[in-house]
């Protein structure tokens, strides 16, 4: 999707906002959408256009936001103090001196922009507008500034709502703000924009209404109000993360996947889902999970950065943590816990234990209550369990620690040193019996009640 | 919001209907929303009145609705037997004698009633009007009795469904049931009324009737459907939880709380949530919950009578029961129980552990399957654990038992003395080992299998 | 509901499509709705007309169709290849050698079709009609074929959507594809179906078409949408599932129940609930539950294959697999798993547990923890509780093994031989004691970790 050098796109995404509505330490583009945070949707949609450059404008927690970027090759321009998005623009051309592809403005709260419309967007500068606006039709078109154009796109006029006729407010045609034009166009119809309003702010879509006054051609392209829908408070970040939601489970289904109760499973932006996978109602994805074909996730499971293989059984109440990884028809069951531990083949964990810093494995069997003791306080430690080996229930295997194949743990055993291939290892304690005792224990301890009942 | 002694409120609450659409065995007026009885819902809206004196008027089940009131000040009256909403109201005026302020009549199974509606409803009596009563236009207006008012509410007649004629049937505002007077009116009003119907019964709304016939003026005040839908089966029960749990949601998120999934979050109508809280899908906040600034509550988590302190990271999979208290920073994994029992700042409970009756010092890590013996069939005992304190996996501490600050405990230890400051604690039998013996149990086994799948 | 002999119905099921939109390796007509098979809710919807034979006509995966039937009476009879869906139908015609009363066909991937709108088809075949089919009036008219018919129900012509004209597209009025002929009558108007049309297909509806071209009478029935309406995909799967939840939900609430939140409550299609039973949000009802009335399902629970007594309270966070059964006021709570067990009135399993294979007597007390072992990887065996026995937390009962009536196991216990009534049996280690070992191991493992740090 990237164009050629003479025509390339540079984004300057405007993320110096307070976002007070969020109420928030967090800076608002950092706030996730399904595991991700805001800014980064938008870094990966626009990936598409691979972009010459990008330069995110900050202000208010910059430091956040200059975090959240490292490694991510967009830098950082700080606009301070903040005289409005034009002012807020206009911070990145030092960044981008040189470049005289197409620029591209955009907003750190519309995450879900697509490569595909900015290149419709830039497809009208390659028409002959000198600068393209991005409109949209909410259901309610309430409060947004409104474009006003020919039935062919070409835009007459920019109008903020307060400034609107009741004839141009019966308009729904609606600016996202969104704006594309060659560098030399966007820096000069910038430094045009003047501040001689209310707010006493240098506003954005002054640059068309710019480029209207120098006689050029302005034109709008329209998208989803979806697409274009900005996040300022928690309650639209909900609304946002729901719209991402279900368009995912549509795709799951649409993929071959079961879930029975669809509204009640939550993917993050980077699950991989096979064919013929069952979910049960209540499933959390966290980042980083891959199930495979056949697998079936049951209800009140809670997966991140998991691999799960084919045919493999997860749940109900399975948690798999980060580098939890189930080979081929490994089961998992109620209230048990991986993290960084590798299930061979059809090994089972099926209820009540904690395997982590582990390997199991395959056809390993793992008792009720088996906890693997990998950490000091201090430090982690490994614990090898061999194929087919077979750990009581209610275990303890103190790590490092290794148990052989074949092995077998009984019940109970609290397990510090290794345990050789086809041995039985047992930790057993004498049973001490008192006969009658337990009789003896009722009678005192009822008297002991009924005293206190009557004090 | 008190009113003048002059024009003191006192509130007759109806809750002698049998409620048989409930097909229940708990008063209909009891059921709850949001973890909190209707009729303690209503006393709650009332409360901003300050009201003189509230009687409730009881018949079916009303040992139920005593015992429910008892602290509260409120006073039953009773009906029996039950001649209809009208003899309901004139059973509470023993309870109102001497009192001459404005008495209120409203609904037990309509809770959500709010004390600002009855201040309007009052302001029309202080206009002038005899009688004020409380009108809605709900989206389907159906079977509801009918207001015919003019346009600025002077109500010209109330009309039962039955009677109405098509034209009065035609008008959506309807008819809430609550109503308001000065004493001497609605009790002379209310004994005026007749049985001459149907159903032999004694309606209410010819309270407001009476009122017209005597040349009086009658005004309709107008509140949303929501505040005054009744509740006479659980489907509406349903509804109504739905309701409060929209508008609560709603609160919380505007607060500054993140609500992935806020559709999926259940609160209490007590429940306290701070700024930048970040709640997970799936999580149910039971009665008197308090969660402060920057926490996280993961999925799966059921939390009641807990205080969860500032940044502390609950579940998934937490359940939090009363008593429970995080402090600062501390930690509550999947699969762990925490009853009576505080956590110290920074303190870790996070896998599948029992906690309870306990203290736990500040930075004490409690490992995995650690079990908090409390209970011996009669009495609780308490289990108290030092700072910075490591409790090994799989341990049982036998209470009443004290573990000393910087003290460890093996894994798989059953602790039933106390341990000092800095002392290791070790209970752990001699590890026998069988070599081979695994090995001939899975040739014996499999033959074993092998014999029986034959036979 | 079943008719006489001489009028007797034999249904014909279509269930030879590939469901390619499924993208399933599993036959689409087996895809459960509330956990039984798209089939099978439809035999059980006709089993109300007690059918003189059933045939299930299978094509693609039949193998697994026909394994599905096993045991239910119906026979299949096999299309290959597929021309279509008359082709499909008349496969049936040998199967039914003899019969002669009506002949209903049907399809397996609209399986909510009922008894008594089939009743109401046979209805216009007594009437006089040659042929009835059903028809439907969705809210999106979308492809269907139309039926061109006049306000009594007589149809006129019976036209695919892509065939129609304007004036036919605007009729609402579709073809479920559900037709209704006595035999003579259907397998003559099959044999006379061709297939001269785009596809080269024999169409169903030229059944009707056939009988209007003979001057016979052809009648449509209509019925909702919901009843007829086809699962191609797991997205409409979904939203069947979606339809009968919401059905049951309010079933289980006029019938006395109480979901807090029903819109999280997955029942499956034979869960029996009481009155005055709650339940809170967040269940999961597999096969084969049942609960007596005033039990409380708390939140998080997931039940399959269970009897839960009067007055239980169950979770949250309980997992009961087939074979647990409470008895009254028994309780099993968090993260506790039952398989294959009784517990005994009052009997109680809080916290923690796995309980398999095993009868805990009346009032007995599992501690936190407690494991019944009932596998050695090879067999299972039996774990006996006695009444008001007393099992101490983290305790491993290692079966076969029998606990005595009002018997004390200590915590931490592994019992591996019988406890007899009023016995305490104890297994425990010493306790060693290393003062100030901890102190010198914070102190050792603090210079490790800070040498790492440094390195």
């Amino acid at each position: 999707m990237a164009r050629g050098m003479s025509n390339a796109i540079a984004a300057v995404i405007l993320a110096a906002g307070k976002g007070t509505r969020m109420k928030s330490d967090l800076h608002k583009v950092l706030h996730p959408i399904a595991g991700r945070p805001m800014l980064m949707h938008l870094l990966g949609g626009l990936a598409g256009l691979a972009p010459a450059a990008t330069v995110v404008v900050v202000g208010d927690k910059r430091e956040q936001v200059e975090a959240a970027l490292a490694g991510t090759g967009a830098v950082v321009a700080v606009q301070e103090p903040q005289f409005g998005t034009a002012h807020a623009a206009l911070q990145a051309k030092d960044s981008l001196a040189g470049f005289d592809g197409i620029v591209l403005v955009c907003f750190g709260d519309c995450p879900m922009l697509t490569a595909a419309t900015v290149l419709r967007l830039c497809g009208a500068l390659d028409e002959g507008a000198a600068v393209a606006v991005l409109g949209f039709r909410p259901t309610d078109a309430a409060a947004y500034g409104r474009i006003i154009a020919d039935a062919d796109g070409t835009v007459r006029k920019m109008v903020e709502y307060k400034d609107a006729s009741d004839a141009e407010r019966a308009v729904d045609l609606c600016n996202s703000g969104v704006i594309v034009a060659h560098a030399a166009d966007m820096w000069r119809l910038l430094e045009a924009v003047g501040n001689d309003n209310a707010q006493g702010e240098y506003y954005l879509p002054d640059v068309a209404t710019g480029a209207i006054g120098e006689g050029k051609r302005v034109r709008v392209i329209e998208t989803d109000a979806a697409e274009v829908a900005g996040i300022n408070s928690r309650a639209e970040l909900a609304a946002a993360e729901a719209q991402w939601q279900a368009f995912k489970r549509e795709e799951a289904m649409a993929g071959g996947a079961s879930l029975r109760a669809p509204e009640t499973v939550w993917f993050s932006w980077d699950t991989e889902i096979g064919r013929d996978v069952t979910v049960e109602p209540n499933v959390v994805f966290g980042p980083g999970v891959r199930v495979a074909d056949g697998a079936t996730i049951r209800a009140f499971s809670h997966i991140e950065g998991a691999s799960i293989g084919a045919g493999c059984e997860v749940g109900p109440y399975a948690r798999l943590r980060p580098g939890a990884v189930l080979e081929d028809k490994a089961k998992v069951g109620n209230f048990v816990e991986v993290k960084k531990a590798v299930l061979g083949k059809g090994a089972k964990a099926n209820h009540l234990s904690y395997i982590g810093d582990a390997t199991v494995g395959a056809g390993a069997n793992i008792g009720a209550g088996t906890i693997t003791c990998n950490y000091d306080g201090y430090f982690k430690y490994q614990t090898v369990i061999g194929e087919r080996a077979f750990i009581g229930s209610n275990s303890a295997l103190v790590a490092p620690v290794k148990i052989g194949a074949d092995a077998i743990v009984g019940a109970g055993s609290t397990v510090t040193r290794d345990v050789m291939d086809g041995e039985l290892r047992l930790v057993r304690a004498e049973q001490s019996v008192k006969p009658g005792w337990a009789d003896r224990f009722h009678d005192a301890m009822r008297k002991k009640k009924a005293a206190e009942k009557k004090a």
